[in-house]
């Protein structure tokens, strides 16, 4: 007797949904696959769209299309990959018992009952939205669905709209943001808590600020919308917290989302924690017939073992590839877990991070760490590097990388990756120090950025230096502690640029000649800095070895200042 | 009673020796160091000369400054490090015995005797000459020091050289025919075995090899210089070994360097099997108060484990900045060794690898081993992406990636950096399947190209999928075999570009509907491609779950073939 073809069904369409089928077809040319999406579309780029809202590209079509130029729509599942694809169809809900979805075609209400054998959830998530007066205000919106797309691309289209807000200051939010100013529309962000970009470290985040607000948008942070204001159901302005009110045509939402699970949960799945649908390392939910994967899910931290989301699109593909090998051959593929990696342009930034900022590794208990922030060239000066500010974390008991936080711009992705790679495997920072990188003048300094890296911050691990951050000098100075503070840099360099906190100049090359300047008390506090800290760094070693006991290294140098200087 | 300050002396002044003395200063104020230097100049930016010599900058000073635009002279040693740095001296003789180095002046004649507690051997290597006929005259030069790259650049300047050869196909080879090609001097590249970058695997290389051809370069390769021929002591063309002669007013030697080992030797120092001086994971020669660095000595491979030498200025950083540190704390830093990562820019495409090659795999033995070529964008096409195309190396028992190269106008150097750290972390194939990269379209597709590496190496590791490489398929049509060769792009891409091998076209889309024009007998070998063999692979899923038994998809598609095409 010939085995009946494996059943088997996907809810979801977006992006771990398809990956599955996809997969699972390639494993099983004669498995029934069918998939059901609520959407219009299907396998839409949705990382992109802020690209098409700015007009960095015009044809909306790339959103949905093959590299060869296919629309990826029913017909094409149908012929590519012999998939049954629904769209506006919605599942209604699982039975279990039964081994059957309950879904309705949208359009027409016809309620169809698919069996399955095994099924795949992949229902995503939902953007949150503040429950504020007037959010119901025709004017606001998400940037979520291929119609929100559609609909923030016509705003740049039809040149009406002159002032935005985009509420929440991440990745998403900051993406919007640089849109909508290409569409040239002035556009404040509006962020809640005190700093934008929470995952970052603050002193880390100001920068980022500094740069987004040099490039026009306004910031608003520790401040949140009380309520949308609105005349004839049209958006006019938004309240703030502190009574503050900004007239804007258009209010985009990106506060963040939650996973859907009702589908999950109204079928008696086990919700996690974190509010995700729970699943095992195989991507196996609480019921072996029943796989998960993307949005609406947990999964682990490999580096803190707990559970996590990480709603992106690329965990999304991960996951659903696992997914997609184990509906053929159960139990044949892992999904380990993340590492908590993310990357956003931002204007002439690149803001990235892996692993945890400072701040998330104190929240979790990790209060044994070291840190180290550093500022230097992507590649040499005569080959027109570009800056880049970064901050890593390690455990300091054992030196295992825990986290990186890079931004400027320079190659700010490629060191990211690599460190992402580097705590992937588990790697100390002694490793990293004597990395082997890829070396030569149009990729690299001779020691990359992640190198020096790990060379700072072994050195502060080892007592060779003692670093302080520009938030403690910045405090120091604000309360006008009694401390010297150094800047070791050349004379026509401190006329360009200089931080004007109380600082004497000493240029390192005169320094061994100048120490009589230096206090006599060798337990004062002394605190030096450079461009980036390099010289700041061996001046502190000179005065170490002249008997000054309490000697920091302000780390990044001027390049990491984030707050107002004197020139 | 006060110590005396230790005495260290460096020998070299180029990268690892001023990296050893100055990690040395930061560590011990009061040490005493001195350091000897035969070459005028210090600290050298030395693979920065190509693209000083190519006019990528004009600014001659850039290679020997500070950042902050300081020369780093004798004087800027003194003053900002207080090293003792002399240059054109040369150190003749080490005695051990009495821990004395004699050094000569060169100028002057003076000789000096150093006496030293702790000593650093950093003298480098000197590039290979081919010992033929003719290599005296004038117009016949390497690359090496300071003065080469000013001779080089002021070849550029006086517009006289029309014709120019490069002896030696390797990367710096390469750096040096871009350079000259930028002085609009046409350069012929020789290259003494069948294919350049030798470290490439060669379907590889010939990647390269068209593409450097395209922008104008000549390469001859199997086919080495056997005189160079002169008119009144000037250089005025090759002769090869198959008897052409190429006319040319200037050649440059690219065939690789031999570690400067005479002193060590002398000094009864150990010098290892592969020429280099021999040293400890300390960096320690034979003699424990004598460290040796960078292109002099050996280190280990942490691929095979065996001794190799590495002559690159990345790699005399790390290893000078680990002898700093035991200079003045013995024993408390090693150079583990390094996972042969190089990479170098030929006209637009970038040239990567880290580990090893599988030619060179099989070389060592290693024959337990998988590869996988493909080719993909480096961002999405939307965003303008770039192709690249690679391969990449795994142990078929362990999974363990040995190796990666990746080559094309696309991000290739972010990718070498995320494969050497992922070797550095010992990493497999399934590691690397579901890594945690940094995703935002203008950084990588939603699955980086390493990753996408993975999943294919992974499928053919699981047996999902049978690869054929680009050169197998060759050979099959240039032998006539009896195989059916399917093209499963669609038609319109076939009419744009196609290979003309004997194959057939039948896009994906329509495959489940034709599968009757396909062989019928279902153990006769099937290739299919489409442009990068994506299609490729779930065509050939598509067969096997048809019965077909003997299918096989050419990896890379047509992106990684490097013969002629038909259109």
């Amino acid at each position: 007797m010939v085995s009946q073809p494996l059943r088997i069904v996907v809810i979801g369409g977006s992006a771990a949904g398809p990956k599955a089928a996809a997969k699972a077809r390639r494993m099983d040319e004669h498995a029934s696959i069918t998939l059901v999406q609520k959407a219009p579309d299907l396998s839409m780029a949705s990382c992109g769209y802020p690209y098409y809202i700015g007009g960095v590209f015009d044809d909306r079509n790339l959103l949905i299309c093959t590299p060869a130029g296919i629309v990826r729509d029913p017909g094409f599942f149908d012929k590519a990959k012999r998939i049954e694809a629904h769209v506006l169809t919605e599942a209604l809900s699982i039975d279990r018992d039964a081994k059957t979805v309950t879904c309705k075609h949208l359009p027409s209400g016809e309620i169809r009952v698919l069996p399955y054998d095994k099924l795949v959830i992949a229902t995503g998530a939902t953007p949150l939205l503040p429950p504020v007066p007037g959010i119901e205000l025709d004017g606001i919106t998400t940037l979520h669905t291929l119609g929100d797309a559609d609909a923030l691309r016509a705003v740049r289209d039809q040149k009406q709209v002159r002032k935005a807000v985009v509420v929440g200051g991440g990745l998403i939010g900051f993406e919007v943001c640089e849109a909508l100013h290409l569409a040239d529309i002035h556009t404040t962000v509006i962020e809640k808590t005190d700093a934008i970009l929470p995952f970052l470290d603050p002193e880390i985040a100001k920068l980022v600020d500094n740069q987004a607000r040099a490039n026009g948008a306004d910031i608003i942070t520790g401040n949140g919308v009380a309520a949308f204001l609105g005349e004839q159901g049209r958006l006019t302005g938004v309240k703030l917290d502190n009574g503050t009110e900004l007239p804007c045509q258009l209010a985009v939402v990106a506060v963040g989302v939650r996973p859907n699970v009702k589908l999950a949960e109204s079928a008696g799945l086990r919700i996690g924690g974190q509010g995700g649908i729970e699943v095992n390392t195989f991507m196996q939910t609480s019921d072996p017939d029943i796989y998960a994967a993307g949005d609406c899910v947990e999964c682990t931290s490999l580096i803190t073992g707990h559970k996590v989301r990480a709603p992106y699109g690329d965990i999304a593909n991960l996951q659903g590839r696992v997914v997609g090998q184990n509906l053929i051959q159960e139990g044949s593929a892992r999904f380990p877990g993340v590492t908590h990696t993310g990357i956003c342009k931002i204007f002439d930034y690149t803001v990235g991070i892996t692993g945890l900022s400072a701040g998330r590794a104190r929240e979790l208990g990790l209060t044994d760490i070291e840190t180290v922030t550093i500022a230097g060239l992507d590649i040499p000066g005569y080959m027109q590097g570009k800056p880049m500010i970064s901050k890593m974390v390690a455990e300091r008991s054992t030196g295992r990388i825990l986290g990186f936080q890079c931004v400027g711009p320079g190659d700010v992705s490629k060191r990211i990756a690599t460190v992402a790679m580097a705590i992937r495997g588990q790697l100390t920072i002694e490793d990293l120090t004597n990395a082997d990188l890829p070396y030569a003048p149009p990729y690299s300094l001779a020691l990359d950025h992640v190198i020096v890296s790990a060379h700072v911050l072994q050195n502060k691990l080892l007592g060779h230096m003692r670093g302080i951050s520009v938030v403690e000098v910045k405090q120091r100075v604000d309360s006008g502690a009694d401390c010297f503070i150094l800047d070791t840099r050349n004379p026509l360099e401190f006329e360009e640029i200089r931080l004007g906190i109380g600082e004497t100049l000493i240029p390192l090359g005169a320094l061994r000649g100048r120490l009589d300047e230096l206090p006599q008390d060798k337990d004062k506090e002394i605190i030096l800095y450079c461009k980036i800290s390099l010289r700041g760094y061996e001046a502190a070693a000179i005065l170490q070895g002249h008997g000054w006991r309490n000697v920091k290294v302000m780390e990044g140098g001027i390049m990491a200042w984030p707050y107002p200087r004197e020139k």
